[in-house]
């Protein structure tokens, strides 16, 4: 690798992310006449209530053309928790009559302010990140460790580094990627000291990984990457990334240092499959398709994903169990949900070996034997002896993977509650190249799919 | 159970399988006979030599109609085995005349004498069986031991016990069988007193069951059955009893406590199946059966057997290996010989899927990612991550069981040594209903095997 083919790659990804001085200026001027409306409505209700403006656009470490800014309101913590809400809401209607309310741990509003998009957030004034009452009193600490410790050549790297992880799909702490959130970013920078370090070092990481940029960590954690938070020496800050994202964040560190080149930062854009296309592929592979499609329960999508991925496992291990053998499996939402399988093995025999108890065990081996004994029709074949067991080769239930999936049997595996419910309610089982059809809706999730990368 | 019941079936069975007082005294009289003409045949060559008639009918525990004597000539252990084995043939071939040479651990000469089918056997006269040359020397000690302890009421038990292990299909040690000797079924009734003793204790074994009727037994054994030989404190006597003839022992000897029947004594008859018959089964089962006819090694049965059933092995291991996933399997010999195989499993996708090393491991990892990325037609797909590895799902070599049995693939198996050399020399594998032309030579063993009972 050349020393100027990396800084030359990096400086031409700073070309799209740095955003201009013009853009600088007019988010500051924006996010400052925010902050004093902010502070004018909160005071007047609590007097001592303050404001901070947090999150990447505080800080300077967004990528240019992000239009987020998050204003916190922080009470004190001798009101009661409705009160506080009570008073953030009433607050973000002053300051954003035209927002409406959300809900993360307690409700706040969003809304639109002179072409930004607004967060304005209620949160409790707490002495430290330990201390917290929700999530949300969190950001205030996170906000401040970095402004301090992030100069403007880290905050550069910072955006080159979002860019790098957006650009090989690991961005975004949601329970859909599994990814690595801004905050995270920020540290894994700062923690080593810039972009190309951060690389570097992923490039050889060994997990378990960890860093504990205040080394004041008190507990041990399963995750691949553990970076514990400077604000909360509990809680790992990348608790969330799968094992899979930190594999491919090292995979793209290896591969920039080799061959540095802006494309590496542009997320893959692939055009989404016609059912044709699908089919083809199929026909190629040669694996016998099946897929649950229903109506996605109506929670939200931090909700949703890991009850699709616990449905999709139930699926999958008992479709293994029964011996269809799951080659690859992936779960699909928008408009509607499936749980997309493909499967090694079409059809099983008609008949199971069912093995029962060591002849020695009298009771049962009797209990066995006379059951199964007693029926005089072909299944099934035996009982006979292998080994110390009785064994019957019976009648199996489920030939097909698609006979087990419309059956019953189908709510005795372990589903996501909400995934359960709407299955209760209806559902449709697709098989073979009739699962084509998922291509209409599920295009390009179909595409990736079928051109996995790492 | 009512007691009479049993004593009754006891009774019958003992019609069928006591001689009549008219053979005994016919076989004794040609077996002294015998005895005295190999005497002299014996001690004209070596003065010392001497003879004893061993076997079940010098111990009157024979069932009638057997037809079997046998005379071991012993000679001093000052002569050498060469001089032992021509003079045993000599004796022989004077003593019976039209007989032949038969190969055990030596020499010996088998003809037919007054009718009667003869065994004349040299053998070393040793101090005790724990000094034997061969094994043939350890016969007549077992002999000895047996003759001194086998009353009347108890040989006729051995008789009942000899008749029930026949009509259960358990009786023989050689390797085809791998079931009870009969100096075992004589050591067994002896030990626990009696054929009725016997099968209640059977009814409660729970293995391993270990017998040693000297109590001078020394070293430990894995096998479910142990008897320490009385005449070597260091062999056990059930050795070659497999699990299985175990297990159906115990039931049947449950079986025959609970529901005393002489039909319990005699041998299921099966008519063979038809081509017909198997294609019947096959549809019934739905399974995927293929073969490997081949002609047998020209080796002793002793030897085919464990060579046929080690090729069975190595096969439907490998076959389970690839995804196929053996569902009941057996070899077959007679002119030909067959690994005949049912499997779950008719076919596998194009693809498989082949899990590279961890990401992390760096060198195995590149190597493995430069290798399958760059082939650039689809399959492979992939590279992509997995939980921490790198993935590719790659063309398989055999869709299908007789594709990889077709294939020299299947040398790479564990093969018994002649079995490997014959299909060597030439195979042919059946797929599918064309299995059902085994029916021709296997009629009754493929009945056997569609109809199993313990």
């Amino acid at each position: 690798m050349s020393e100027d083919a990396f800084e030359a790659t990096i400086a031409a990804v700073r070309e799209q992310v740095d955003p201009s001085p013009a853009e600088r200026e007019r988010l500051r001027s924006v996010a400052d006449e925010l902050v004093e409306r902010t502070e004018a409505a909160a005071t007047e209700r609590v007097a001592d209530a303050d404001v901070v403006q947090v999150g990447s656009t505080a800080r300077g470490t967004w990528t240019a053309g992000d239009r987020d800014i998050d204003v916190f309101v922080r009470f004190p913590t001798d009101i009661d928790r409705e009160t506080l809400e009570r008073y953030g809401l009433e607050v973000g209607r002053a300051v954003l009559p035209d927002g409406h309310e959300e809900y993360a741990e307690h409700p706040y509003v969003k809304g639109e302010y002179e072409g930004f998009d607004v967060d304005l957030v209620p949160c409790f004034r707490v002495d430290s990140a330990t201390e917290i009452r929700s999530a949300v009193d969190r950001t205030p600490f996170h906000n401040a460790y970095l402004s301090e410790r992030l100069d403007d050549d880290l905050a550069g790297d910072v955006r080159v580094a979002k860019a790098f992880c957006k650009g090989i799909g690991v961005y975004g702490s949601d329970l859909r990627t599994q990814g690595f959130s801004g905050y995270l970013v920020e540290l894994l920078v700062l923690e080593y000291g810039g972009f190309r370090e951060l690389v570097s070092a992923a490039a050889d990481w060994h997990p378990q990984v960890e860093l504990d940029p205040e080394d004041h960590g008190t507990r041990s954690f399963d995750d691949p990457l553990v970076v514990v938070d400077p604000t909360d020496h509990e809680r790992n800050v990348a608790a969330v990334v799968s094992p899979t994202n930190v594999a491919r964040f090292q995979h793209h560190a290896r591969a920039l240092l080799a061959e540095p080149d802006p494309e590496r930062f542009e997320p893959r854009e692939l055009e989404g499959l016609s059912p044709a296309d699908v089919r083809n592929h199929l026909a190629t592979r040669g694996t016998t398709p099946v897929a649950v499609r229903f109506d996605p329960p109506d929670v939200v999508e931090d909700q949703l994903w890991p009850q699709l991925r616990k449905s999709l496992s139930g699926v999958t291990d008992e479709l293994d169990r029964r011996g269809f053998d799951t080659f690859r499996a992936t779960a699909l939402a928008d408009e509607t949900a499936a749980l997309f399988v493909e499967l090694a093995v079409a059809e099983r025999p008609a008949v199971e070996r069912h093995a029962g108890p060591p002849v020695h065990v009298r009771d049962h081996a009797s209990g066995f034997y006379e059951k199964y004994g007693a029926m005089d029709e072909t299944p099934p074949y035996g009982p006979f002896v292998d080994d110390d067991r009785y064994v019957v080769e019976r009648e199996r239930d489920c030939r097909t993977a698609a006979g087990f999936l419309r059956s019953d049997r189908l709510f005795d595996v372990a589903l996501g509650a909400g995934v359960e419910r709407a299955l209760q309610d209806d559902y449709e089982v697709l098989v073979g190249d009739d699962v084509a059809v998922l291509a209409a809706e599920f295009g390009e999730d179909l595409a990736a799919y079928f051109s996995p990368r790492p």
